[in-house]
């Protein structure tokens, strides 16, 4: 049991905690919690911490067999745990690597995926695809509650311009429930190539502005289209609406200047989700 | 100029952020931000904290009457000063009077407003009603936002359950971007009684619920609706369930298990304002 918060192997997961930096130089990312412990491709993961308090709660849910919701939750973790083996760390210690308030106890560092755009654009040609473009989002919450939406609505690729924050920030990691290891995401440093790629095979690109002429509602996406959200406060770039075929709006009541981001996206995928 | 941080105004500027209680015994909040200043009804403004720092950039704004976007919301701002009148603090007062990490430099303290279902219930009956139902929303950021996408989405009133998040909570004003200050909004205690009077004038409740059969998007609501929301972790109480006269569902791909309430939110509202 490692006690010391001194211990090398605690400071680097405070460490990539911390910096996307080191996240990057290492592949790697810290995945908290009991249930992004259990949704983590067991083949990726590379090091799980558990407090001493968590493992006593997952020996007991194993010894007693009980039925309720938490302990079936702890047993799934208990025998997951067997498989990928385990690191136990005093309560102190965890308190020092948990990024949260209320820590639950366990954290598994997770190799990271790479995407690539290229990958997206050999597909078949009768392969529809549905791509959302995220443009300066800043807010860790929306970035992860969009890639959860986008997982729910049957997106098949998320593509960021660098001034995103990093998905792999704890904050946006738990705010994904689990969409993080699923959903294709990558970086862009050049938007407008990438853009022009996505048309060159048939996608058709919508953005949500607030100038925008057509009702989201009322539009035919077709199976090959991306829709592109903005910055939560200044929303997209000029130069990112000019690579839009349509800018769409939301229509809103009241003296409502914009909609929350991840909401105005949440309203795009599942309209063309719908379709 | 106030300078000192145990001025007694100062002390209670900081009660109001943290305490709900304090706000319901002064029947007041405090809301921070130019935007929310700008926004506040002038007759509910009771009393106005600027900073020194910037008190000086509003009357550089004035003075020199810049065109810039910066410089109209100063002008703004500095024309609504005039109305309401200000105390002016020290930038070091105002650090600890702020609720957030990098403050603007104004608060102001603005009284509430108290609505009762009892109105809604008395207008017309020709008069279609849209209304919200929560039940024990926890986060304060998804409050915000629900309260801003009702608004948008021309919903008539909110309904809280009891242990729903205080809606004068700073975090949840802040995330409400001044829908805070327009739409109607009620706690209440017995949410059964509630429906029950809801239902009496011919309103169909609908809840947003994992288990529902029907698929939200192929539901005709009606002129007077109600959408119920549970709570983030655990989704609507038995009991609050069997209010509903239907349980809706949003459709998911992949393995998400569950939409972030707000999303589920938005995605009901204006899927109801689109009818």
């Amino acid at each position: 049991m490692i006690t010391s918060t001194s211990n090398g192997r605690i400071k680097n997961i405070i460490q990539l905690n911390s910096s996307s930096r080191a996240r990057r130089e290492q592949n790697a990312f810290a995945a908290e919690g009991i249930k992004m412990f259990i949704e983590a491709p067991p083949i990726r993961i590379k090091e799980v911490y558990i407090s001493e308090d968590l493992l006593d709660r997952v020996n007991i849910a194993i010894r007693y067999d009980d039925k309720d919701e938490e302990s079936e939750l702890l047993k799934k973790c208990g025998h997951k745990l067997e498989k990928t083996g385990y690191t136990e760390v005093s309560r102190q210690v965890f308190k020092k690597i948990s990024d949260t308030v209320t820590p639950q106890g366990i954290v598994c560092i997770v190799e990271r995926k790479h995407y690539e755009l290229e990958d997206l654009l050999r597909v078949s040609e009768d392969m529809s695809l549905r791509i959302l473009i995220l443009e300066g989002i800043q807010d860790p919450g929306n970035l992860g509650t969009m890639i959860r939406t986008a997982e729910a609505a049957g997106f098949d690729f998320v593509l960021a311009s660098e001034g995103t924050v990093d998905i792999y920030n704890p904050k946006v990691i738990r705010s994904t429930m689990g969409s993080v290891f699923r959903v294709p995401i990558t970086y862009t440093r050049e938007l407008k190539k990438a853009a022009d790629e996505l048309k060159g095979v048939g996608v058709k690109l919508y953005a949500a502005h607030l100038k925008g002429k057509h009702d989201y509602n009322r539009i035919s996406y077709g199976r090959r289209c991306a829709i592109m959200i903005g910055n939560e406060a200044n929303g997209l770039s000029d130069e990112a609406s000019e690579m839009a075929d349509e800018l769409i709006r939301i229509p809103m009541h009241g003296q409502v200047e914009s909609l929350n981001a991840a909401v105005a996206a949440a309203l795009l995928l599942y309209s063309i989700k719908g379709e």
